[in-house]
Parts: C-alpha cells; structure tokens; sequence
C-alpha cells in the first residue's frame, strides 16, 4: 500500500523570517489504494457497523455528518507530527494547546542559537483602538519611528545575544544565562497533537483574531493538512463556526426571525436548498429554516421515485 | 463570607427509579458577599487587568462575553464534585468524558447491593425508524409485550442476582461473579468536572438526542447548577448551538443570504437590534447581518453623546 | 524505507474463549533500515542537541536513561492503534485510562452479537481471603458448585440474549433493549494511546495484582509491543517499579541500612557492579548503595585512561 | 463547619525578588470538626465501602495505602487554586505540566509591568561539568564577571523596557512590542491542579535535579500544601522515589541480594522492621526483604490473639 508522504507535494512551509513547520510523520501513514487519510477516520466510525469503510462517496457523507453533528472521537484516531521552529512569544500561546505532546529544545542542556525573529520593515502593526488584544494595520514604514524599531530591534537582540554568550563562556549556568535573552529568539520542538484536537488549534489560530505571527504556522499547517485528510478539512471549513459556517445566538435568532416574518405575508420568493446533494443534510437545513420563521410547503420527503434517503 | 452550599435550596435530585444526582462541594465554596460563583470565572480572566471582579453587572458583560467567543480557559476555575447513583448502562456512557475524575464503587472489592432499573409501565420507548440510535415514543403501555416486558426486567434482574449471591456464597471471588449482573445494576461514584468541562458534557447529554436515561441526570445537573453560577448557566443557554443559539454551515449561510436578497428591493421592513443592553453583542449582530445580506443603514457606532462603549 | 508492521510476526492475540486484541496501526510506522520505532524516541528527545538518533547502541543508553528518569514525554511520541475484543466487565476497568481514545460500538446503533465470556471449568477463582479484591486459586473443579456456576452462567446468558432479541423484535429501543444484557457481553472498539500512558496502563493491569481476565489483554498488548519498540519495553521491564525493579520506602531503606551496617564491620564482601556496561547506570548504583550504608571504596571515577563517561 | 482558609498561618510566600506563591482557594473548603482536607481523599476512596471517613487515624492508614500503591484517583479529588508570579524563564517549565488550569496576563492586551528578576550577588550558579543541565555552586560573588553581570542584567533590561515603552507609545501593537522584553520579565497567573497533578509536579520540580529558580517556588507550594493535606504530604515523602524513597533497577536488585547473601552464613544480625504500626506495610516490607535475599524467620502472621490484621 502506498505510503502517504511519498505522495505529498509539500512537506515543510517557511514561516517568518526564519521559522517552519515541517510534516515529520501521520497515523496513518499507509492507506489503502484510492484512499486519503480520512479512511481511517470512517475505519473507526464504523466499529459500530462492522463493515469498515465504503466507496469515497459514502465515506464522505459520514465524515460531514460527523463534523456537522461534534461527533469528534473518530477524529482523534489521526495523528500528525511536526517540527517546528517559533520564536518564544509565539511558542507561549502554541503551549496553552494541552492535548498535546511536545519536545523542545532545552536551553538547559544546549546554547541557544543566534536566531532572533526581526520583523521586516512593513510587519509593524497599530495598536488597534477597538481591539484590546489586536493589531490594526501597518505602521507607516516611512516613519522615522519605524525604520528606529525596526533596527534597534536587531540591535538590541545582538546586543542580548552576545551578553548571553559572555555569560556561558564566563561559565555561569546555561539555564540561568538564558534570562537575558528577548522573546523573540527562535525556539524549536517536535508537535503530536490529533486531528479533533488540531482542528480545535486551528479554529483558534487560523483565524482573524489571532496574532498574525502564530497565524502564518497555523495557515501553513492548514496548507499541508489539506494534502492528507481532504475530506476532513473541507468539512470543518463549511460547518466551523470560526470558518465559513456562522453561530446565530438565541438572541440573533429572534430578531431574524422578526425580520423575515415581515417579508413573508406580501412575497413569494423562491426559498432555495443548501447546495449539497445530501439528502441528510437538506432535512437538517429545513429544520433551521423553519426556526427562523421561514414558511415552507412541506417537502416531500418521499416522493414516488423513493429517492429520499 | 458566606458558604454558598447554605445558600442553595436543592442539593440532591431523584433520577430514574432509584437514583440521584448530589451536589456534594464546589470550588469556590465561599464568595464575597452579593456574588455567587460566577465571581471566580471573571476573577481568573481579570488577572489581565489586574482589577478582579467588579459590579455584578460589569461581572455579567465579561462572563456573556467570554462564553459567546469560546474563551473557556476562566470556566476551568470552576469545580463541582458529585454524588451520583445510575444503573451501569448509563455509566458507560458517562464514563466518556475523560476530562473528569471519577471514584466509583469496586465490584471486586465490594457485593453490589441488589438494585436495579425496572422501567416503569410507560417508559419503554420505540425504536425510532428514522433515527437509528434514537427512541421514538413510548410503546403501547396496554399491550401484552409491553406488561411481558416490564416484567421480565424485574424477574430476570432477581434471577440473575440471586445467581450473583449463591456464587458469592459459594466462594467464587467477587470480580467474577459480577460477570452474571444485568446493565440495568446500578452503581455509584463520585464526580469531579470542571464547568468548561461540564458545559460540555451537558450540550451532548441534556439535549434531544441523548438517551433519555441519561439526560434525567443531566438535566438534574443543569438545575443543580443554576444555583451555583447562574450568570454562566444564562449565557452558555443564550450562545451555544446546541441550547438556544443554531448554527448555520457556510451552505445555509449562503442559502439564507440568497433569500433574504429577494426582499430587500421592495420592502422597508424594520430591523430590529438583538434584546441586549450590551454594545459589543449588538455590533457582532450587525454584523453577521451584513454576511446574511441584510442591507442596513450604517448604525452611528459614535454618537455625540459619546453613548457607544 | 520498510514498513514496520510487514516485519512483526505477530499482530493478532487472542485472549479469552473469544476475544483478542489486534495492532491496526503504529506512528512510526516507516523507519530508517536497521532501526526499530524506539528511534522515534531518541529523535525528540534529541531535539535538544540538533543531531538526531545516532548509532542504535547509543540511542538504547539514551532511552535507558530517559526511563530511568521519569523523562516520559518523548515515549509520548510513539502511538499505537488496536483492535479489541473484550467483555464489558473488563471494558469497564479498561476506560478508566482516560488518556487513549476509543472508538466503541454502539449499542444504541447496533444489535450486540450474541458473544459472551463463558469461564470454562477450572477458570472460576476463589475469594481471597487477605486481598479483598483479589481472586485467589481455582475453585475446585469437581465440586458441584463449580459445575453448576459454569453451566448457569452460559444458560443465563442464553435466556437474558433471547428477552434481549424479543424486545427488539417487539420494537422496544435498542438503547433500552440492552439494559437486561449481563457484564460478560463481549464488545468492541478501537483504541490508541502512546507508549507513555501505555506503559503507564501496562503496570497496572499487566501486573499480579489485576485481575486475571484484564491482564490476559495486557499481557498480550506486552508481546505485541516487544516486536515494535524492543528496547524502550526491555528498560521498562527493568526500571519500573511494578516490574523488575523494586521502590524501598524512607522507612524500608532506614531498616534495611541498619541490617547492613551490624555485617559491615567483620565481614569483606565483594560489592559487585549493576550487570551493565553503562557507566551512568553504574554511578547511580554507588549513590544508591552509600544511601544504604554500605561502606565502599571510593570508586576511581576518573582513571588515567580517562574510560569513564 | 469551619473554613479551612481561616485555619492556615500562611497563604503566600514570596519567592525570588519579586514573586510569589499564593494559595486562593482550596477543595474541599469547608471540613468536618477535627479533620484536615485530607479527609476528601478517604472520602472518595471509600464509596466502595459506603461507610465514609472514619477515625483520623484509620483514615490516615488508607491515605498512607493509596500512596504506596499508586492508587492515586482519589487524591484527584483535592484542588487547588493559587495565584503565581514568577519570570517567564520559570513560567515555561511550569507551563509543561499540561493536567491543570492557568489564566495568565496577555501581554496582548496588557502592558507588563515593569518588574524582572534580578539575581543577586551570589545567585549566579556555575555550569556543572558534570550534567549538562544543571548548574553546580556559586560563581566567585567578588570576582570581576560576577559584578559584571549582576549590573549588565539590570542595564539590559531597563534598556529592553524603556524600547518596549518607546515602541507603545508610539503606537506599536502591544502583541508586538513584547517580543523585546527579556525572560527574566515577571508574569502573573491563576493556576487550579488537583492533588495527584500536583504530586507529580512536586516530585519533577521540588527535586534537586530541578532547576533552582523554579525550585523555590516549588518548595513554596509545599509548605502551603502541609497545613492543608498533612497526612498526604507525610505519605508523599516517605514513599515517593523522588523523595525518600529509592527505586531499585532490577540489576540492582540482583547486585544487592548477591552482596548480603555473603553475610548471612556466619553473621546473626537483628532484621529489625519497618519504623510503622502498620501491619500491612510491615508485611510488605518482609516481602520485599524476602526478594533481596535476606533470609529471615518466617514471621508468625495470625498470633493466638489473633492481633494481626
């Protein structure tokens, strides 16, 4: 049977300036011809089945059906390993993700190498005024006070970086020399984490509120875990709350549902289905739309042909 | 300060025949005067700023704040410990939620008393045809296999207990003769779950399609818990997709979207704000607004009163 | 590079009159020629030091000495995926391993199979009478009681089955229908873990004082382990408490430094070496044996060849 | 009932030049008349008995049980909460301990203050040349590079400070500002962990092999944790292998029977037991006495009296 990595154009991404993320290893790594990753996800669903998984068409629907629907323990039966290379502010948001196995690099054990993430001129954001916790587009590169950050940034990290080396060859601790060093030296570490628990990452950090310096490795992971489990990521991206899917409050739907209500009485617009040709997924989209006030004709859900599933 | 297990009414729900769901202790057990324990949600999530807790309505902003955007990390502060008695079919399923701890009876150490789930005339369910792992209505109360059935639970459960004591009597040991007792046994344990943890637990087991021997102790939680942090409770109600709050997919989204589109030409229908004091909950409303189509008039997010947060 | 699991000679154990325990899959599953997946290890915890897994012998000291240590995160690395077959009874102490994930038939969707542990004669163990919840020797298998208990246990089985398929028949809910099935039901699932809790699992239940029908499972899991990761399992073996190695209380070793200390004076015994060529492992011995008084020579840590570490 | 809060002299105490360690809150708060938190443990482990606590000193024989046998989910049943300060250097090896809860400052959201640790004259530890990661005595307090770098790591820091004021007041974004700071800056952080958790994490950080910044805070934790739970921390000290116990390897084992099999033909020497009234770790002990070779009487378990246990 194939072996996975053998079929993936991309294996490692740079990130930053100095930084990646490269796929070291994925369980399963061997599928069977005609398969993608995602069949290991089925394998496990259908214990309950005893019949393991089916054509890619039917394997599909199940896997959509169990992003639709949190029924997330299949997808903790996919594993992935990266390295990864980070500076340390990012790499402390990365270690509040628990479910997860890491191996760092000890600056116990080893000196640190002289890798610092320097922002290039053009990656200085405003504090945004809204946000609290946010960037807000770039910092005017003209600035005099940018092209200053900008280089007293290098400047200062050298100057770190050489007290830290004059503190080892003076022979004082490694683990206590490394104080002095800022937090934008680059670290690096072994990740194992699982799918529903990588998705649970992914939601967090591939998104539009997290810092744009852990977003580039969460996109970057995106990118390679779109080769492995297809199938798996094109469902989270339609039915995530923080993707393409929305969230509407008990308080939103209310108010929605006064909104079309007035339409209703004095309009005859065509109400269309969800464009997908599951049938499972078409009741489940009538059953919110008449939650919202929405006045269907009662579908015919078996018609003459049985089609219905 | 006063202790909060005082101040609660109910401590202890009946579930099933013989049954219970018990509050036996919570962290924080004791809050300052006119709070409840909702105080130690926003007294973690206030380290940031380094002020605590504030007004019970400032405290009430954050915590909706914090549930309507998954920042779940502060619901980890929260503790509830339980007493529960439920018959072993329903354990097994409790059992899945591994962010827990759990110290249940040893049927090798102890001789498990002889109580068991005898369903009443009335509690059996049909097996739903449209849902595979669903019940459907109860099964005719008056009809012969239904009387049988009640019955045989009972006859059967006291044969096999009696076969459970005679092994015992006979020397074999205790962690083999349980072998012979029916599911519908019950047993007991004590429950530790943090509220991040337990809001979890209750979206898949106080909702509609658990099995309903499950959500009996379930919804005792919830009742349970309304005493303790009635603020979370509220929002968690308000803003999870699997209380009051839907979800719509990307392919609703755009359905919605396409439907909303057809009125909006023609008609002057009032859009009403969602039915919340709180600025920040309005403006993400108008905003999801925007991406289901609704064409309003730019609100004046800055008065000259200077009213908007 | 060659597939780990086209190299093991074994993948399947059965366990039980019906049962086994089956590797599906393993991360690493493709190593470099000539290595095992115990290279997986040495590779993370080399994170450190840039360079890697070396020659297999120094990759074997390095993970000697993690698990001489409790250095337990690179086994983290390591995961297995099986299939099992087991009765509830056993299944019930084998989900108390939060730290795996499980993929378990459902008995909600599924009619359970008509397979139950039938102990044969000779398999029914008496009450110990020092260990509360222990089994202690065969109970007598010529005795009447022995005889009856192994045939009343297969024809209760049979009669709660039977009411179990009458119940489906007359269309009462899988979920409920089972509630007359007893402990010794067989079930299945899928589980994955890595070797740290796995090894963490295999103390306690591949151990002398689990129950004899759980152990068979982890006995088996053992063999199966040995084929993959032969030398993290041989230190293992070595260096865990519930193992080859035994853990002396502050009190044991005061007792135990006093009863060595009255020999001390009149007698010279040969003090030898821990059987290994490593000197580490041979240092930590020295500090050991001082800490139990015994009186040594100091040992020329360094001599002029310079061959110590 | 009484608070337990109100019974402890201390509740924080400071560490470093600028930390600290708080104790918040604890589960169980509120304990019966003469007990101490420990109480919860045996409370938890004796559902399986259905008789609850019993005497101080019964109850401290189970808790001393349960720690000799690694019986550890009822201490899960402890929490506790504390409020920490320390520098970010020490904060990343405390954020490896993934089973507990922290809510830490944003320094995306907040501007750090301007607190770092500074060591001082005499702080400074040597690199060992022996292992790699550890530091071994002082460095020279009046040699030249000694005062060197006390002062440089305060100059450095107040230059890295003053930039990262310099960057936020001119509009940088705080989430990008910090990136200069040094890892000797201080963070604040709510951290909850249950008892087993925090064992563990005693046992890696209260050692001696840890790292000494990190040590005194883990020291801190443990002088709180004796007024609280003093029968667990007895236990923890006598029988945990990173305490005062040892651990044999199994070759150990084999070297240190071989040795005192020499003596034990011509000497009579006097076995004495184990400093405990415990009958049940006297026996053990016999046990493992048996397993080094020494050859003893054997003991006569069940006296007339039948005093035994």
């Amino acid at each position: 049977m194939p072996d996975i990595m053998d079929s993936i154009s991309q294996k490692s991404i740079n990130c930053l300036d100095k930084g990646h993320v490269t796929l070291v290893d994925v369980m399963p790594r061997v599928v069977p011809e005609g398969k993608t990753a995602d069949y290991a996800i089925v394998q496990a669903a259908r214990v309950s089945y005893g019949d393991g998984t089916k054509t890619v068409n039917e394997d599909r629907g199940l896997i959509r059906y169990l992003l639709r629907h949190s029924h997330t323990t299949p997808l903790e039966m996919i594993e992935f390993k990266f390295h990864v290379k980070m500076p340390i502010f990012v790499c402390r948001q990365w270690a509040r993700h628990r479910m997860s196995s890491t191996n760092e690099i000890s600056a116990r054990y080893s000196i640190l190498k002289d890798d610092f993430y320097f922002p290039a001129s053009g990656d200085l954001r405003k504090q945004s005024s809204i946000n609290k916790q946010g960037g807000d587009g770039s910092i005017d590169e003209s600035s005099a006070s940018s092209s200053y950050c900008i280089k007293k940034i290098v400047d200062d990290a050298n100057n770190n970086y050489n007290f830290y080396e004059y503190m080892i060859k003076s022979g004082v601790a490694r683990e206590q020399a490394r104080m002095v060093l800022p937090l934008n030296i680059y670290t690096e570490f072994y990740w194992k984490i699982d799918l529903h628990n990588l998705f649970h990452f992914l939601a967090l950090r591939a998104d539009s509120h997290a810092q744009k310096e852990i977003r580039v490795y969460a996109d970057a992971i995106l990118v390679l875990l779109r080769q492995i489990v297809p199938i798996a990521v094109e469902a989270w991206e339609d039915y995530h709350h923080m993707r393409g899917a929305i969230k509407l409050t008990r308080l939103e739907v209310e108010s929605l549902r006064d909104y079309i209500q007035q339409f209703q009485s004095f309009a005859n617009a065509e109400f269309k289905q969800v464009n997908s040709e599951n049938k499972r997924e078409q009741a489940e989209w009538l059953d919110k739309a008449s939650i919202l006030g929405i006045n269907l004709p009662l579908p015919t859900q078996q018609g003459p042909e049985g089609q219905s599933s």
